[in-house]
């Protein structure tokens, strides 16, 4: 028999979860109801309503997919991609491969165009693979989690309108909430999310948007889509006018997730993007005054994960031990080939504060300056404070 | 913008979401750690030997899959049934249809053995047809939940012994932690459950258990396992020695379960048991008073999920309105060919107890009476109480 747990309070400032709102927290502490109650059926209403917000779209299929964003990915992929369909996916970091490798398993004819880590893609490259390769599906995600980069995707709709029978898929991952996303603006036809970052809530569902070319897709299928428990043609009766039995939605994880979304409107989207990017620029002047550098040229920063090269000589394991063990302070390390070479340093939603930027930049300096690497005192958090003030 | 949410107070009585101990719902509003982190990684540990106790089994991998009950199905035959491969799956019901479905989208060479809807499998039956077709994967459901039949399990150990290239897969999301379920004993090698039925924490996650046999039949598949998401080369990683990153734990949710588990350990399994076999046997002792009858025969009856026989003449939706709407009380209705036929009443968890049971009759006694439908004045809550009286 295990005794209660008191998990410790952790500032959580990785590339998720992020902290989530008291509020969100007590939320699922509400009382159940049943997957077919009226009253739940007013709450994925509401859901839905508010969803629609946030992704800036009016399409009727937009839920939270029951499991994190990697099934919200899952379920993009095994939805629209028919064995056989050719399906491009552009790559610069772990979860465009991982997208690669979800298509494959959804027997796509795959195509990969890549870029170097840190850096986004060129509109003309896309383009070109595009008229060569004439995909069914173009995949690509908008916040790269593991390498801090953001995909511009203003210009995406007009390039998509010259190929009217490719479907854009795409990752917000880590900027749902945090970025602008523009879901019917941007021509994208399939959108997914996680709850754990810029939402703030804990991890547990992925909000997903269909369009209707997307619809149309799934509906004329040869063949079953491979996932029961995420085919739209099924769980879009639950979540539609007809509310048939499919699986059970996960009620208290459902009640955290409008309870998030009730805080995002509060705030107004707006503002909260503008948090989000005067606290990533505070973040981004202290690492400078620091003497580090940013992984990220300039305009391709996302604003909610940081990504801070690590300077020779530093023990990364060490120095996150030490910021977790002693300032109980989670940030995240590099993946993949950037394992070692980069910290990345979330601020997301409710994470996203000017006391978490000035307390992250002064435990940092601390842990450097025991393992040697000498910073002028003060100076990281000075200079993101100087940010703050001027944004007052 | 929308109003803050107060959901009702329901009593759960249906096939599931039973109601959560308090002590579950307020485990969710713990603070969130990181899903690496090494105080999540203890829980994980904790978590898993609870989830074996229940289990019966001494399996390695035996976790909670990121998903509902009809995840941990879909995780079940995306990881044994390649592409090809026989499989056997016996249907009674909803849930054995569901997994037919799921077989068939895995690419199996899927045959199906018939029941009819209220009546358990004859062992007899099911060995002539495992000589006949020498599946590779013989799937059954231990607790039909859309008729409320048990299907015993203890003599499939000794069958099973006669095909050893068959894998066992069961189905038991409504009797974990309100039957005995027996992984190791019974020679089962795959088994799944839900978490919102006989665990009572709310839905989202799938505990599930892999033997040996069933563990090598994934590795030595030829072919990717078609999910990304559920595949168990990957999860089990996270889960196993290595920790290795796949996909954010659902944090909350893990601590619910947590919860959960640590409410059974401290009741007993035995004790836990017999308390839903005692409420069950007052419940339907207080059916058959009211001039009632159950669905399934005697010895298939499930404590956990009790099908009652719709009277001739009841308007099934009126009543279960009334039931909600004045009573506060959630009973399911029937799915299927036997939907407006039965009624499905769930004594689950913490739902399971004395007071739901009088509760519950008393509640039908007078809905019946209001369609016109004569019972004897409190035969119903009377006769259950008596075998509450005699278990003293």
């Amino acid at each position: 028999m295990t005794g209660e747990f008191h998990p410790p309070a952790r500032i959580l400032m990785g590339p998720g979860p992020s902290n989530a709102d008291p509020r969100v927290l007590l939320a699922m502490a509400k009382p159940m109801v049943g997957h077919l109650d009226p009253e739940f059926i007013r709450i994925m209403n509401n859901l839905q309503d508010l969803l629609r917000h946030i992704f800036g779209t009016k399409n009727p299929l937009t839920i939270p997919i029951s499991g994190t964003g990697s099934a919200g990915m899952e379920a993009a992929f095994v939805n629209v991609v028919e064995p056989g369909d050719r399906v491009l996916v552009l790559i610069n970091g772990v979860f465009g491969e991982r997208m690669a490798d979800v298509a494959e398993r959804c027997g796509a004819n795959l195509r990969t165009l890549a870029a170097p880590w840190g850096q986004a893609f060129d509109l003309e490259a896309i383009e070109k693979e595009l008229c060569a390769f004439q995909p069914r599906v173009l995949a690509i995600v908008h916040a790269e989690t593991s390498t801090g980069v953001l995909q511009p995707l203003e210009e995406f709709s007009d390039m998509m309108k010259k190929h009217p029978d490719t479907l854009l898929l795409v990752d917000t991952v880590t900027s749902l909430g945090g970025h602008p996303v523009k879901v019917d603006e941007w021509g994208i036809d399939v959108c997914y999310s996680g709850t754990q970052k810029c939402l703030s809530c804990p991890p547990g569902l992925a909000p997903i948007t269909f369009s209707a070319r997307a619809m149309e897709k799934i509906k004329n299928r040869a063949k079953k889509v491979q996932s029961w428990y995420l085919d739209m043609n099924m769980v879009g009766k639950y979540w539609g006018s007809d509310r048939t039995y499919h699986h059970t939605a996960p009620i208290s994880m459902t009640y955290a997730l409008l309870e998030a979304l009730r805080i995002i409107g509060e705030e107004g989207l707006g503002p909260r993007h503008e948090r989000h990017r005067r606290n990533h620029l505070a973040l981004v002047n202290g690492i400078s005054a620091m003497g580090l550098s940013m992984l990220v040229d300039e305009p391709y920063r996302l604003w909610s994960l940081n990504a801070v090269s690590i300077p020779p000589g530093i023990d990364d394991p060490r120095l996150r031990k030490k910021l977790l063990e002693e300032y109980n302070l989670e940030i995240g390390g590099g993946l993949g080939t950037l394992k070692g070479k980069i910290w990345r340093v979330g601020l997301m939603g409710y994470s996203s504060n000017e006391t978490n930027v000035l307390y992250f930049l002064t435990a940092l300096e601390q842990a450097l300056r025991e393992q040697g690497f000498e910073v002028p005192k003060g100076a990281g958090a000075n200079a993101a404070k100087e940010v703050f003030i001027k944004a007052q």
